[in-house]
């Protein structure tokens, strides 16, 4: 036997194989999933496996080493969350999710660090020793909410998307100013004097790891584009890419003490788009499906190491302290999202509601990111005492809140997600809305976002898409695309019945689905189009329809409020259309 | 600047990134790969990068770290290998591949020891110092061919498919009998005298490690499928557990001292079948392209590193060993293949021909398993010449052997691999010939192929699939799963020019499909059709044929000499045609 040979692998392998055991195990177990969140169950199995390494060491058992959850648990989880971030919502909401990114975390940091430092003063409690500073770095730790366990929260629940995104962009985007303050009070601890220019130089870095973040992710998501141009004879390597340039600018943005979750969303959300168009539709689905598997496995394992770690002696155990944590976190989040709100909603028309808040307020779970954070703490006599805080904070929110949310959000009523896709009809009206908007907002000469939407939109398609795509074609129109997604599944569904190609079947399928919404379509029975008047009408519109998608579909003349009608050679397509008409004939 | 933090896995994408860019770089220039093989390639980009290293630092460029190699880089090749493994040529010619891979090896190991230590008696040479045993140790790593230079030479030149199995099949196989000649000869050169039972010892661990290997194999890759049974509710994990099982495999045959390559490939040919039933398709798409996209990166930084780790000081040249072991090399392979061959085909009726064997013989490509073989040696003071010596033969194989391969086999005129998939008809043969095979074989009494495939067939339909599969069913005739697969990509296409549901477009296109060969039907267009005699008929036919095999489509009685026709409920299937029968009336 030799074990220490292969005991790396081996014993990676086996933790990634009970994470996704534990998985399955829940599943198993239709009911469990839907009462308890599955982050708390994960948990639960880690302290059981702490409890029985305990038990047969009769020492603490490993605690989840803070690199490793920097540098390999979490980034799978931030790409997959910012691969698949609505983009619209996100940005729709931006302001906001700023707002309660950065003024809220350092509302929540110095809230709990000053009032921390007033229990502190409580002689009582015999915790004068702690310093304001020391209690302010707490506090840059404990205020961050964290993304890993907001998702693995909120995408059970199913709130409406503004609330989600409102929630999730904090969580993902108040990373920078965590890194920054708690980076600047780890230094002013160690600093005999404070002066106020490193006050000052504290407030400026705020810009500098933030945007810097962005540029790092930026630059290297269009280089990944612009690689994947080159892919063409070689398709087997392209989902390659997507992970090791989002990886990469994570890596340089941490390496230069930027914000690396900033980096690898922007990465993430300036490649997606170019990407996509250059790789092959299998490799699409590899990448998509490998991103998910990657995130829901990092997932679990800090769910179990969280657990796993909370077993031991590293705890200092002080009940004012602690108790008081608990409490100020819950407070002065609250307060933040109520004051921030409603400087919000002064200037929206759609505005935050006071349930939206609530859930904001109380969905501030906290996770894995504090306790790493707490953990690579510079040793001082009270650090046992913060690791404790911070691990009943977690376990609070993790186990107290993520159960209650649930029943809350069904008590309030608060808006759900919309169960189907948008119709066809809503999805033209939206478009129309945009481009008019645009229009008025170039009019009045007021910036708004849409002005700015519509500008890097031409930006994008004059310049970028120019040099990221390889086969650069007017895109079509997303209408089009879905005219033909429900045609290749209608012909699929078709085959599968068996019932190809005799005669006209279902006259009436395709324009109903091209006039009806893709949501309706799925319910449409044969029996309901039995009802529809005039099946001979219908066979009609359908061959029209179809006989000119044909020609849309291959040129794809997308409307551009930047070209004229006259751009897109007329005359060859009214000659398609006059061939057309006469082969029908 | 934080640059020690993040250096690990930040040096570890640069070299990934390095190796796809490379791949990339080659397949811009199109003309370069059909002239030399991708992995000379490789070597020489590593040969350049490893001048650069040498000459920015003036010391050696690290060597390729044989745990990094054995442990990371070979297990996703093997079980690429494995999972892609065509088992039917495999299985038709497993004799003959182990006898190249068991007796083949050995015959080499011993043939090149023993001339070698003849060379080293030579005076002049100065080699008296390198004992017989040091030159068997030599023997039993240079012997073996290598299954990633094979198959990065072998994938490219497209020979037929017997003799790629054959020499594929034999450089995977012979790592069960160069692990224990290589282990044997070691702990030999460290033990102070030999004795008999040593050697007796010795030969029972062939059986011990290859057995070993597969059982280790067979058990991980059930147990893989036992699981996926279960994922029905959590897709997005499923692919993991392919990737975790065989690994898991590997990692414990390599515990065990057993063969790791031979548990890995076990693993992979033992869950495939069951895997792909019980996961989704993206699932499946993305175990497929992950495993591909995984191997060709492992490839490419095996190549990369071995020629990088070529530059150095780690060599002593004696030109007399180095030029007599490449010269050895060659004639004991060659005269092995004449021998072995000449047996094999007297107990064969398709015999393997005198180009085929030049063929295996000229294919017995070298590559990093050597390499890290040598580097594993214990510290001796001809430890650099063996390093040299294997360095030069490894490259021989590669650069001169590999270069020159694809014109002797076109010169030559070797059987080339068919282009067409096998037609219906041929397949339908194929399967008819294998159960009257297996019946003459039951009547007459011999143990033969035939008649332990259809026990083992009969096996698995009776207890495995019960056991692995979820939802188990009677398997679909491969023809009927074909007719599906056709008529999906028929519907596909009809979607796409536009034309779905006009009344029956093409009348002959399904029932062409069906009676002709899969491979026919993609070079039918539009005019062969209208050559068609008789729309009418074939009209008819289609109808007929897509009503019945709708019914079909949903049991799939496949045929099974192990049932009688009455047990797939007749009245039932009776009753549904005469309901479709009057419908269509």
């Amino acid at each position: 036997l030799d074990y220490q040979h292969v005991q790396v692998p081996f014993e990676i392998t086996l933790w990634i194989m009970l994470a996704s055991l534990a998985k399955i195990g829940f599943h198993l177990y239709n009911k469990l999933p839907s009462v308890v969140p599955e982050s708390c169950l994960l948990i639960f199995v880690g302290l059981i496996m702490g409890g029985i390494i305990y038990g047969l060491n009769d020492r603490s058992p490993p605690v989840m080493d803070s690199d490793i959850f920097f540098l390999y648990l979490l980034p799978p989880i931030v790409l997959d969350a910012g691969y698949f971030m609505p983009s619209r919502p996100f940005f729709e909401n931006i302001g906001t999710i700023l707002l309660y990114a950065v003024v809220g975390t350092i509302w929540n940091v110095f809230g709990i660090g000053f009032s921390l430092y007033g229990i502190c003063q409580v002689k009582a409690f015999q915790l004068q020793d702690v310093s304001l500073l020391h209690n302010l770095l707490f506090g840059s730790l404990i205020a961050a909410v964290d993304p890993v366990a907001v998702l693995a929260v909120f995408e059970e629940i199913h709130v409406n998307e503004k609330l989600h995104i409102l929630v999730f962009g904090e969580s993902l985007l108040n990373d920078a100013v965590t890194v920054v303050l708690y980076k600047l009070f780890r230094s002013f601890c160690e600093m005999p004097t404070i002066k106020s220019v490193d006050v000052f130089a504290g407030v400026g870095q705020f810009f500098v790891v933030g945007l810097g973040g962005i540029l790092v992710g930026l630059s290297f998501g269009f280089t990944a584009a612009f690689t994947t141009r080159f892919t063409k004879d070689i398709r087997v390597i392209e989902p390659l890419f997507v992970f090791l340039y989002s990886y990469l600018s994570y890596l340089t943005a941490e390496m230069f003490h930027l914000s690396g979750i900033v980096a690898i969303i922007s990465c993430a959300m300036g490649m997606k788009r170019y990407v996509e168009a250059n790789i092959s539709l299998k490799s699409h689905t590899t990448v998509k499906y490998f991103m998910k598997m990657w995130s829901s496995v990092s997932d679990t394992l800090i769910f179990i190491f969280l657990g796993v770690s909370t077993i031991g002696e590293n705890h200092e155990w002080n009940w004012p302290y602690i108790c008081f944590t608990v409490i100020f976190c819950l407070i002065w989040r609250a307060l933040g999202v109520l004051v921030l709100t409603f400087f919000v909603n002064r200037f929206h028309v759609n505005t935050i509601t006071s349930k939206d808040q609530f859930i904001i307020a109380y969905g501030g779970l906290r996770g894995a990111i504090c306790f790493s954070l707490v953990f690579l703490l510079p040793d001082f006599h009270r650090k046992k005492l913060f690791i404790a805080a911070t691990t009943v904070v977690i376990l609070f929110t993790v186990f107290i809140q993520g159960m209650t949310i649930r029943p809350l959000v069904d008590l309030l009523a608060v808006k759900r997600k919309r169960e189907s896709a948008p119709t066809v009809g809503e999805q033209i009206h939206i478009r129309f809305l945009d481009h008019l908007l645009a229009g008025i907002e170039d009019i009045s000469g007021h910036w708004g976002q849409y002005y700015w939407k519509d500008k890097l939109e031409y930006f994008n398609s004059k310049y970028l898409q120019k040099i990221l795509l390889r086969e650069y074609d007017q895109p079509k129109s997303s209408i089009v695309l879905l005219y033909e997604k429900l045609e290749r599944k209608h012909a699929i569904e078709l085959a599968q019945a068996g019932q190809l190609g005799h005669g006209p079947a279902h006259p009436s399928f395709l324009c109903s689905a091209f006039l009806c919404s893709s949501s309706d379509r799925t319910v449409i029975t044969d029996q309901k189009l039995e009802d529809t008047p005039n099946p001979d009408v219908l066979d009609n519109m359908q061959e029209i329809l179809a006989r000119n998608l044909y020609r849309i579909r291959r040129t794809g003349p997308a409307y551009n409020r930047h070209t004229l009608p006259g751009d897109s050679e007329p005359t060859e397509q009214a000659k398609e259309i006059l061939i057309l008409r006469h082969k029908s004939l």
